[in-house]
């Protein structure tokens, strides 16, 4: 079994680009379609100014100000790590803080250190990503900017309206752990650059998921930090390796992995299909939206949006995967329905 | 990994329906693509009538005769039964005759035995099956009157030309076994009726695919036949069972499948998706076209053309479909190498 796993690696990525194909022009439904019947990621550049979307112009530090007046939740972690394995051994969710939009931003403001990732001076690192469909809630002031539907080539194809539109604010420090969703997704970068590392849903054997317990930060301002096991214990299974550097000595079926690397600028849309592993970084440094500077501010924020809309879960793409799933598990001596048994709160 | 096997098959089972979509309009590209995408049959009825396809009126006998003035290669096997397992032992290939176009319509025109698929007075059944592109071959003449190019909206779909358009004549005595095509399918029936037994290809484990000597048939006219073994030996992984009949003491994983039955009838058109196994049985008597003869005579054979486009190997459905043949073959001790190494010719 260990061999069908790799050669069904090997498979998918000899008969694969090793590369994201990317376009400079509005895809026609029917193009667009090929990718996803393919399940490919595609990118497209440029596609929200093409959008005329209101929000590449107008997001300023000033104007998100003064549109989001309520004090909104952001996660708060101690080196931007929001949702991933902490030393190898557990789970930890952010600690979640209310805050203005104006402390938030200044935040985020703060010269940052270097390199990236990263965080000498134990600041704590603040990032909007509450992912809920947040558009739609918390921040509805700014949902006109950006459109609830989504660009209307996705719409089509999918023929449905979003399931959810979700706004994401940070700085280079937070990075999102590897993880899939169960949702087609189309990313548009609003400032600063977002950098994707992608591994296709055929590579989840070379990912090493594992079962951890789940916990939580609590957080003591000015940079206190602790960690707090859930009561009554919960489990997950997650992704430890970070494909961005990984491990193989600890990791060493990564070595079969293919991760592709990309990177979105202002104005860039990514088609994330459902089920792709993806890892997601971030810089508010050396993009156009910054260099070009909005009103003369401070403008250190990477902004970025999303819509989600529900996977067909009829695609033989989505029974395979969980049989992936369970082929690989049981070659670890796991198996699926024990663990949800336990408590366990669902895959990455 | 038994037990994830048939989880795989009612996970799909659960996820999709029990029957195939049927339309009765020309179906835009877009549309069209969404079963390509889910790689789900669709039955689109009095396509051809609506496409306008001159075969629909023109193929009488007569005309048939007419166009093709060369002797034809013609299947001959003693039950209709080309290209199948014999005694549960033995996969065997029809023998072959060349007959003029006019001899050969004159074997169908004999009353046909009752039950079909009996044959209790020994004739020969002969069954028009070449499938190697042969509509852009020793039937050129007629290719006019189908298009080889399929219809637009599957073109538009697939981005390419058909790479063959076969031509299919027989009568209710010839079924072609259960198998898959690693193509792209769109069937369209001429005259007579088709019955297809389908399988969404996450059901292999259902089948019981083996492994088998390859064979064919010697005929000696009148309707004598021998079975001759292919020199030097040759095998091949072959399935078995027959969905329309299983035997289920004998091949008892299929009792976890759910064949999809359908009829075809003249002006029908079929998208059956790349790797979806299917049985294809037919019936001259009870369709529109034999109830209303061409020109008085006697018509008795079912027609149907189908054209091929090449499937997306670089889909993931490909590399899937592949491990989950390496898994269900490693539940039976087989490891599909060893047997390509021994001579194989290719899965069913």
């Amino acid at each position: 079994m260990e061999k069908a796993l790799q050669t069904l690696i090997k498979d998918y990525q000899d008969l694969n680009s090793s590369t994201i194909a990317e376009i400079d022009y509005t895809p026609s439904p029917l193009e667009f379609s090929r990718f996803v019947g393919q399940n490919r990621p595609l990118v497209i550049r440029g596609q929200g100014q093409r959008e005329q979307t209101p929000a590449l112009e107008k997001w300023s530090n000033a104007y998100l100000v003064e549109k989001v007046q309520e004090k909104v939740a952001i996660a708060v972690s101690p080196e931007g790590n929001a949702d991933s394995i902490v030393n190898d051994e557990i789970f930890v969710e952010p600690a979640t803080v209310e805050l203005s939009m104006q402390d938030f931003l200044s935040k985020l403001d703060r010269p940052q250190p270097s390199p990236p990732l990263s965080n000498p001076t134990a600041d704590p690192v603040y990032y909007l990503q509450s992912q809920n469909g947040n558009l739609g809630g918390e921040y509805e002031a700014l949902l006109r900017d950006v459109g609830a539907e989504g660009p209307s080539f996705a719409r089509e194809v999918f023929a449905q309206d979003p399931d959810a539109c979700n706004l994401w604010i940070g700085d280079q420090r937070s990075v999102t752990s590897l993880h899939k969703d169960p949702y087609e997704n189309i990313y548009l970068v609003i400032r600063g650059s977002k950098t994707f590392t992608l591994l296709p849903p055929a590579e989840f054997y070379c990912l090493h998921e594992q079962i951890y317990p789940h916990a939580t930060y609590n957080f003591t301002p000015p940079s206190t930090f602790s960690i707090t096991s859930t009561t009554p214990s919960l489990t997950l299974p997650w992704i430890p390796v970070d494909p961005h550097s990984p491990d193989l000595a600890r990791y060493p079926r990564f070595a079969h992995a293919r991760p592709i690397e990309l990177t979105l600028q202002k104005g860039d849309m990514l088609y994330l299909p459902a089920l792709w592993f993806h890892r997601v970084a971030q810089d508010v440094g050396d993009s156009p939206a910054s260099a070009q500077g909005v009103e003369g501010e401070k403008q250190r924020a990477t902004i970025a949006v999303n819509w989600w809309y529900d996977m067909d879960m009829s695609s033989p793409l989505w029974s395979f995967c969980s049989f992936l799933r369970k082929a690989t598990l049981a070659l670890d001596g796991r198996v699926e329905d024990e663990e949800a048994a336990e408590g366990s709160v669902g895959s990455p």
